[in-house]
């Protein structure tokens, strides 16, 4: 069904029509001027981010359900890199031609998906038209009591570095989905050429083989055997909201925290930058998943360099007290990677044979071996 | 200076490194995950509106900085139509490739100038590069007593129906920025033809002359003799903020507000949806500025329709209790144009000579006499 049959309040209204806030903090969601929230006895945290078509994403790799919940997850998870709960979610879409209402249907089961499993109202939003492309907002509020909330800057001396899951996995999926679409591409070319080559030598016959081939290429179906999790980490990232509870559950405060989108080299600086301090991180130590080690190994790329400016991963990346390493230790998927230290050390990683490499924010180098 | 040159984080820099928050409910504005807020004593009120570039607005009629300012009171406007006070704003920018760090500077200039009219602080954003054009997301914070607050659904029958300032003028000024423009490209055409023929006639003399011709129309001065007020209703609108306080110091407190954006037909009738009720307005009563008259006038457009269809004014419009009438009438810019009903008597306009219209929250329609 085209946008316009429904009309800019009409596809408001069918969107938002089984919409049923779940949080006390919701006094007004959708449907005024303004979301009217109710915080009166914690902080409320806001943080907004913004998903152009062809920069951000790339719509012949995800769908429309499966965006959705991404960029929600992104978003989420710069509130719980506060230490918060995301409470609330604002929606803008700006919407090309081609975008049907079926489409923003589908983006919004995947933002409904993504609300359920963290509780988090949809409050408003903005649809509008665009010239070109798709273009999403979403901003999250949430909340956390004053005394809880972590910030990038109170990383102190001798401090741990942990960080939550494994790193690298989402870039490397990337990676099998770009391949697999230049193989679907270079598929398609060599077919055009041999139907061109067939029309120039006027052979009925050989065209009527193509004919039968043709029908295989466009069912072409991506080779991701023993790459799931890797597609899955790229395609469906979570935010790690649950680790929040195991570390308040286990006694442990972060001394800061941030949640990892470009990269563990990129978000490490940014703390150590605002806490004005240095820090050691062990090659070893970095949890890589095995998919990603060995996918590393056939694209012929250094795994350490996909780990450390990957990126889109949204592990949690935090420190903590030094005192409360074996607590720490106890908790499964928290890995210590290295430690804090004074701001004119610099920012390093020691590699498995004793180097020191300084830490860079910087993207992608390809290994040269 | 081309913005890959700063980076990202550069540029967030650069645009952030003079922004001091004002307001006590601002812990923290950029520079982590989330802003946090602290609204322990009001509510919280939060609306995101998103702009993209062709569809809201035509940078060849608007520069970054008005664009800036217009986009920054458009959404603040949201927080006023809830009698609420905007206090914080998150910015999203969506940069086109030919955009410089130059354009940047000047849209932030303009947002500054917005916050700082309304002591509101610039707490977080993200910029990203976009395919094509620019897309803005501007997320708008603020807060309002809970007794304060005013929603769309409050209007009862006999309540009186308010508007402040005038309508219309913003669109007619479109209509001239419109005019000018398509002059300008009309100019541009003729001479483009004229050369084409002296080249064809390979008329050097011809040639010459029309080279000292082209500085004129590259210096092409639009005319909006007479019209300084609807260009500025269009280029610089402002949101309404000073008559909330006028109206508490009243002793007033309107039953049902919104801000008019797609014009008082459409706006109204989203208050009698939302408060199950019907409206007279009166034609006669609907405040028009004399440029708006006179302009519609020369453009052969029905006045009546431009300022109920219009859109983009920004006005309040709000109902009052009928008891309030004389303490209305007191305040300056402030017209009561109607009355609210029973929802089955339906939302009509009663015209100069006593006839009945049903109001359409629909776009244009020109003048066919």
């Amino acid at each position: 069904m085209e946008i316009k049959e429904l009309g800019e309040f009409g596809l408001i209204n069918r969107l938002t029509k089984d919409i049923h806030p779940v949080n006390n903090s919701t006094i007004m969601g959708v449907g005024d001027d303004a979301a009217v929230l109710h915080y009166t006895d914690k902080e409320t945290l806001v943080s907004s981010q913004m998903f152009m078509e062809g920069v951000q994403f790339d719509l012949t790799y995800i769908d429309m359900e499966h965006l959705a919940y991404k960029v929600a997850m992104i978003t989420m998870s710069n509130i719980f890199a506060m230490n918060g709960q995301p409470r609330q979610l604002i929606v803008s879409l700006g919407l090309g031609k081609r975008f049907k209402v079926e489409d923003v249907d589908q983006f919004y089961a995947g933002l409904n998906k993504a609300c359920t499993k963290w509780n988090v109202d949809i409050v408003g939003g903005d649809t509008t038209s665009s010239y070109t492309g798709l273009a999403i907002n979403l901003t999250c509020i949430g909340e956390a009591a004053k005394e809880d909330i972590v910030y990038r800057n109170g990383a102190n001396e001798t401090d741990l570095i942990c960080v939550t899951g494994d790193l690298g996995a989402a870039y490397m999926g990337l990676q099998i989905l770009e391949r697999e679409k230049s193989v679907y591409y270079q598929q398609v070319e060599e077919y055009n050429n041999k139907v061109k080559e067939a029309q120039r030598n006027k052979d009925e016959k050989r065209l009527e083989a193509l004919r039968m081939e043709r029908a295989a290429i466009e069912g072409f179906q991506p080779d991701f055997a023993g790459k799931e999790y890797l597609i899955d980490r790229q395609l469906k990232p979570e935010a790690r909201g649950e680790f929040l509870n195991q570390l308040r559950e286990a006694g442990i405060r972060p001394t800061s925290m941030i949640d990892i989108s470009d990269g563990l080299a990129s978000e490490l600086k940014h703390i150590c930058e605002k806490s004005h301090c240095g820090c050691r991180i062990y090659e070893k130590n970095i949890p890589i998943d095995y998919q990603t080690a060995a996918t590393c190994e056939e694209f012929n790329m250094n795994l350490t360099t996909a780990a450390l400016n990957g990126g889109e991963d949204y592990e949690l990346l935090f420190t903590v007290p030094i005192g409360d390493h074996e607590k720490i230790d106890k908790i499964e998927n928290i890995k210590q990677i290295g430690y804090i230290t004074k701001e004119n050390l610099g920012t390093f990683l020691i590699t498995r044979d004793g180097n020191e490499f300084e830490l860079k924010a910087q993207g992608w180098v390809v290994n040269k071996n």
